[in-house]
């Protein structure tokens, strides 16, 4: 690229976070397609609900599910493109709606998935950041998530895009209204957490190379999203656990050396994290929480819990940029990765 | 427990991985019940399967979405237990086939979801190793993967019984048949890797912390039961990703220091991971393939693909406890971690 010679380390990623409050009022103020595209999904009366995504977007995708179930009270799974593609399986879709979630809309996977569930009678939805994608065209129903050009690797405003739009998606006529306040609370999210705090924590997991993060319903989507972006742009080895099955198993790994990362923002997803927190400050592990005023804090007041994900992963972004400036890594341009994975 | 004092550490991970061949061939031998729970399934003609379990289990639940999306041709999913148990999620289940699978049966999130899911409309199936569990009774059919008390802290055996038991469960009339050579090539596997090949890779990997574990299809279930072992046992970073999303996002953390475990056993799987092996060779990443003569061989003649799964973790079970016996740790007890894992 041309930028080269003039590039500043973790520009690109610092600029597009911190322009998450304008996506996500772009999104909310031109919410009519999306409200159009949710009532078609209504009148055609899924049975049953499958999300395909990779990488980002498959976080985006488990936090969906999550509404898909609690909010439409329809079972739901996460589809396993490789079971269609690799396998050549061809599912009868019939009372299924299917929806890949892609920021390019060009993984070959995702295209070919979406078209054999399309084929075997699914309402095919695709949810891109590029409305003339191959998927876009693939899919009955095409949603924009409209985050403007994403230029950094590691994908920031693209994935708060992905989930506001999947709420709106999921969540009926009232959706917009209810996500009127978030573009504001995006906003001060943003500036809770200031500079000097985040260097500091940044010096406090100087030393750390392995991490993990938990968390509960709807923000298991954040703990494994944040795993992903610390993962990306500082190399760590970033574990994501919901704080269920944490305990069977993996707590055999944490100890005094390991910080967690709990998001316990207010709601029943981080009502349930209780006897997790309980556990590990038994083990005395060092615990930072997404949620509360002495860990990262959010702007949650007066914020429905399924739209809260959209602002934890926030704090964390900027935690992951800074982590990989520290070590002298560019968060824009993480070693072996490109902007669109070609995975077949 | 009273068996303290004479305890050698290992020995029960070790005597119940050897048991596997046994364990898989009185389960062929005794299957007509489940060929029968099977055929149960098959009549009530389910369009959709949701699956759900924790910890090891989790994995086997895995293996079976592949199953159900391939050999049952049905739109499959694995639950999130605590959008029915946090959120009070109640979706409309009818024509779902909701399977929970858990070694002990005990677990109430999972009593829970089967329960309600049961309600609510899905035929319900429980797959443990304890007959006279909450889940089995609580269950329309109740599948016993009979693998014995397992005192280890670490699933072996009834991981290998419950992939074994889906396995028996979905692939219709002639599964017992297609399984009969199975419990001969379990033995042959198990003596494939020796003690020694067995110390030189504990020796390899004696300063390793961080390992990353890859596979697709069928084998992705390997890869994250494999993960989980590690991780128990030896207090390991491991991570397990699909060959395809290890593209998007967590290839940059892996460099020469990180090794890479890939499961690349004969067949479409296999085939797939083609160009992960390259690109991981291009990045100069020593890469242990399990399904290979040089590597952590497989007695995969034979064998149709969808079972290769159940001898693939095999020497993958006998290298963690090794790893774990190399650090000084004893692998029948992790810390922190209990047979029956209480999450609500």
């Amino acid at each position: 690229m041309s930028a080269t010679v003039d590039h500043v380390p973790g520009e690109l990623m610092a600029a597009e976070i911190v322009q998450q409050p304008d996506v996500l009022a772009g999104l909310i103020t031109g919410s009519e397609k999306i409200g159009e595209a949710g009532a078609r999904i209504a009148a055609a009366r899924p049975r049953f609900v499958l999300i395909a995504a990779r990488g980002t977007s498959d976080n985006a995708a488990l936090y969906a599910k999550y509404l898909a179930e609690v909010r439409m009270q329809l079972p739901a799974g996460l589809a396993s493109p490789s079971a269609l593609t690799v396998y050549g399986a061809s599912p009868d879709m019939r009372d299924v709606l299917f929806v890949a979630i892609s920021q390019s809309g060009r993984s070959p996977d995702l295209i070919d998935s979406l078209t054999v569930a399309r084929q075997r009678g699914a309402l095919s939805v695709a949810v891109t950041n590029a409305p003339d994608s191959p998927l876009a065209h693939a899919a009955e129903i095409a949603v924009d998530v409209r985050a403007g050009a994403e230029r950094a690797v590691a994908a920031t405003k693209t994935y708060t895009a992905e989930l506001l739009a999947m709420a709106l998606l999921f969540t009926g006529d009232r959706a917009a209204h209810v996500a009127a306040p978030l573009p504001e609370a995006a906003a001060r999210t943003l500036a809770l957490t200031s500079d000097e705090r985040l260097e500091r924590l940044a010096a406090r997991f100087r030393s750390t190379e392995r991490i993990v993060l938990t968390a509960r319903g709807y923000s298991h989507s954040t703990a494994r999203e944040a795993a992903l972006k610390l993962m990306e742009t500082s190399y760590l080895s970033a574990h994501a656990f919901s704080g269920a099955d944490l305990l069977h198993g993996p707590l055999a790994m944490i100890d005094r050396s390991v910080p967690v990362i709990a998001i316990t923002s207010p709601g029943k997803g981080g009502d349930a994290m209780r006897p997790v927190l309980e556990l590990l400050a038994e083990l005395d592990t060092p615990v930072l929480r997404v949620g509360t005023e002495d860990g990262l804090p959010i702007a949650a007041e007066g914020i429905v819990e399924h739209l809260l994900p959209i602002l934890e992963i926030m704090p964390l972004q900027r935690l992951a940029w800074r982590l990989a400036l520290d070590r002298r890594l560019d968060p824009d341009r993480p070693r072996g990765l490109s902007k669109v994975t070609q995975t077949l």
